[in-house]
């Protein structure tokens, strides 16, 4: 007798105050299991077409998934979705920490957020119980700020918050949602959605954690991830800054803006480095024996407050070597800032690094930027724009709408400097190195994005991954700077599996340790279900092929699976030097991903 | 450690006696499998477009697959390819008996033959040696006194064969290869391109087992079977015949050439009665508990030999209701006949059907039929005929080329009475009654075909497959009659399963006694690959499409995707009474089935 998994979506509704609970049937939960699942069921579902991102007709869907708050490492985490307002199209965004959790232990699987507050407001949910509350005098502060004066005032530490600051208040269009105020949701601009509808925060305490349909099988996993954690040690240890170094040595880390893919101040940004300087402690995310999350404290020149975390990889190189700067403490500052202001670090970087470039080529000047010297390996201009973007001060305005916008507004052939897909900028992964990444930049859904995509050199790296290809048929390694037929199958199958992982809203990491089977095993364990691999994957295409619908209807077709100019331009020097990604292989490829997927050639729509 | 799979592949070159072994790498044992998986491989690979079938161009292919030949049930069974002299497409056919676990315990996993003897000869294969032997005094043999002189030649009577009998040599389009003289591989006429290349059998004799990877597993999984037997108690007891009944009740028994779905003497031929009658015993495949294989001995009025078996559903339906006979002495003397000749029953019962039609809508006259009164329910005229067409003597050298071809020699409106898809008979399910095998019968590559089909009402029928469809991602029952985009999806996700069950040369049966992790878990055992369902079932989708592709490239596109006519027509009296395919569903549900193959829906080619 199968377990028969139930559960509750919370709707909340802004503009009236409504509040109503449903609860699906146990095939709507087998068929979107949860996270990015359910919101490109819900946005396809329940989206106008052609809505304003940051009007009142969007709404913000957080979810969980099936086995969210299980007692095991990768179930913490949440999706956050909506319409995009840097991309207009497919918006969500990932996160960790331990709110998830505290929403499945409340009783709610997902909240769909619809409408608009006439005044700032922040949700308090207590175990099945739901309150919209007033957060007038929590408007303008930081995201520590808030959490604090919100667990003051409900009289209850434990309370667990999802959080905006300035940034997403003022609707900077990469403005990012903060669990706990250090794990991020942090891109395709969520936090400027919760801003758009005078949603402060949303404070959670949950006391029941959801039955498991075979407990000893999902503690015996878990013991397999202790068990195995030496698979993830560098995570441990260097937390996910571990793959700069190599990066960097091979070529493929983004430098100046992407102008160049090794990095000269590289030893002094590395993870190693970190953990040698101004490491104080590792975080973690709900029941995680990983501990990947760094914890870093500086007193000079940079004062940074360890409550908010420490920098990722992303994060050292978007503020770092992409800027130029080899300075870590004013990294470390600059990631305080983002995380106070609740910004996405990657697209802040990238942004920063845009006007860098176009400052030293002159298409901006000392009049547009408020005196600063934007120049490459400036450090202190660099965490100065940081609050001056979430501020939307001066030349901040500009840049809180993100390159594309800023190139447009700024003209002078800017565009060519602008680096993104569909408005969502880079992150740091050079799509000349990993070419099967650079691919997934241009099809993602939701612009360029590297959690739902490929790691072409994965595959090599690592023994469960190995074992795993071959079981979903793929037979043999590939060359990461490759996009082949088999290249392009390997594509579809990594991500199609990741879409899936999405879906669960589990870790990318934790399953390092494992393999698909187990993955299928833990499933199992928790929801009762007696899933194939092969079902598994078809949740995860369903859901690729649903976002890709929702971007169909926006009016986002084939001609928005781009990848900027640079990328077909050879490195003149360092290790990827005159390696390039060639325009026809990869428009070929971009086909045969689509002939893959089932999707029309023509406009990648339906046919 | 996996295992580590390796095998050989037999090529005899009968134009020049040639012998050549190929020892593939694993990778490609890994992506076919074997069965249809190597065959549809070998004639793509190594066909010329636009081959004649029954000239020297054409490739025969036997195939057992990496699982054959392990001592368990369902693992006994070849496939024997080639382009088919019926649809001038695709051809292939699966076989039991136990020839396909002696040719893998003789050394081999294949056997490509090529060219044309320029004299009758048999092939004789032990132990890795190979001999081309004179078969002069074999033709014109049936294929019991045929396999009797070869085992007394060879002095060997544990020789296993696989032989063509007169209609094969006549190169009847339908005609087959006898495994054991009473295992056929029945279907696309591949008797005939034996006959034509002048190959009488092959004999195999072989003493080694391939190792196991996992011994233990394999003798679990058997137990399992044994254990649960009861789960196919009726095929054991009544053998396939064991649905007439249901059928004729729910009017899917096809009846008098498809005019009719139910029958008045039902009860006269049923499994049931077959038992209680001229039942002496029940034969089986190599390792096999459940023994679903009828053995008939009947006196008079019409003597039966038991050494060749006794009949199948099929025959029973096709030489029996489908011809408007009750008399089941008459069909077990066709049936040994078929198989002393070498003819597929569906379609020599088929083309009889067609025969009587046409005789009692008076566009066959008495000077057609060699004097015979062609009226339904003649059982005299169906025996004789039988011989007749294997001899391609009178109106019998007519039928012998099939319905399809038959009917357009006639002209006078036959076309409309031949029922066929492609040139191949359709078998004994009724499509207005099954709708998801009606549109399978239209899109499969072999023609009207129900082995590489779906059962609509398997899933309500059947503990096992309930829990495999939800894990494959079909969570709810559908109606049987019903061509839903949801019932397509049924329809892919089954065949595609079945396709890989065809690449593994595993039998339909012995799977309904436990789910598709035993699959994998059987595949594992044996191979020491550790497969998910998904790879499995990429293995299965890989082979549907390239059988596809081969049928594209012969000029058989979408518009050899059809159903005749009369299945769009609604009975006028039974418990189907008014049900019909709705042609425009249909044409809607092929092109869904396109798209979810990825394949173009204007072609339903490739993209």
């Amino acid at each position: 007798m199968p377990y028969g998994y139930n559960g509750k979506i919370l709707r909340v509704n802004l503009s009236t105050n409504n509040i109503e609970v449903d609860e699906p049937e146990e095939n709507f939960y087998r068929c979107y299991f949860g996270g990015r699942g359910f919101v490109s069921y819900y946005l396809l579902k329940e989206l106008k077409a052609g809505v304003e991102p940051l009007g009142e007709g969007n709404k913000l869907v957080f979810a969980a998934g099936v086995v969210t708050g299980a007692p095991i490492g990768g179930c913490g985490r949440n999706s956050v979705g909506a319409k995009s307002p840097l991309t207009n199209g497919y918006g969500d965004s990932e996160v960790g920490g331990y709110w998830g959790t505290e929403l499945k232990h409340a009783g709610y699987d997902a909240i769909i957020v619809e409408g608009r507050a006439k005044t700032p407001v922040y949700l308090w949910i207590r175990d099945g119980v739901v309150e919209i509350r007033d957060a007038t005098h929590l408007w303008g502060k930081t995201t520590a700020e808030c959490q604090e004066f919100i667990r003051q005032e409900l009289k209850d530490p434990g309370v667990r918050t999802a959080i905006i600051g300035p940034a997403g208040e003022n609707q900077v269009r990469f403005a990012c949602i903060l669990n706990d105020i250090n794990h991020a949701a942090g891109r395709t601009g969520m936090g400027a959605v919760m801003g758009s509808k005078n949603l402060k925060a949303i404070a959670v305490r949950g006391h029941n954690r959801p039955p498991l349909a075979n407990p000893e099988v999902v503690s015996a996993l878990g013991r397999w991830v202790k068990e195995n954690i030496h698979l993830v040690r560098d995570l441990h240890d260097q937390g996910t800054a571990v793959v700069l170094t190599r990066l960097n040595r091979e070529g493929g880390l983004p430098t100046r803006n992407f102008q160049e893919g090794s990095f000269e101040g590289a030893g002094k940004i590395s993870g190693k480095t970190m953990r040698e300087t101004i490491l104080v402690g590792r975080g973690s995310c709900y029941a995680c024996p990983i501990r990947c999350k760094r914890i870093v404290s500086v007193a000079e020149p940079y004062q940074v407050d360890p409550v908010y975390g420490g920098p990722e990889y992303e994060t050292l190189a978007s503020l770092g070597s992409n800027c130029g700067i080899d300075n870590l403490t004013a990294i470390a500052k600059a990631n305080e800032l983002c995380n106070a202001y609740g910004m996405d670090t990657i697209s802040t970087g990238a942004v920063i690094a845009f006007a860098f470039e176009c400052f030293e080529r002159g298409i901006l000047k000392k009049k547009d930027s408020d005196g600063l010297k934007l120049n490459f390996g400036n450090a202190s201009a660099m965490v100065e724009l940081v609050t001056k973007i979430a501020r939307r001060q001066g030349i901040g305005g500009l840049l809180a709408e993100g390159v594309a916008r800023a190139a447009s507004q700024i003209g002078k052939g800017a565009e060519e400097f602008a680096l993104h897909v569909k408005g969502q900028e880079i992150p740091m992964h050079e799509p000349c190195y990993k070419q099967g990444m650079g691919l997934g930049y241009a099809i993602s859904p939701t612009g360029a994005d590297h959690s739902h995509n490929m790691h072409d050199n994965l595959y090599m790296a690592l023994g469960p991954q190995l074992e795993d290809f071959k079981a979903v048929g793929i037979l043999e390694p590939l060359p990461v700077a490759d996009l082949s037929p088999a290249k392009v199958r390997m594509l579809v199958y990594y991500i199609t599996w990741y879409y899936f992982l999405y879906c669960l809203v589990f870790c990318q990491f934790v399953p390092l340790t494992w393999n698909y089977r187990q993955m299928k095993e833990l499933v199992r364990a928790i929801t009762g279900w007696n899933s194939t691999v092969w079902e598994l994957m078809k949740v995860g295409e369903r859901c690729l092929t649903m976002t890709r619908a929702f971007n169909i209807r926006e009016g986002l077709d084939k001609d928005g699976d781009f990848l900027p100019k640079r990328f077909f331009t050879p490195f003149s020097s360092g290790p990827l030097r005159g390696v390039i990604i060639d325009k026809n292989k990869f428009e070929e490829a971009k086909g045969v991903f689509y002939s893959m997927m089932g999707w029309d050639k023509r406009s990648s729509g339906f046919r």
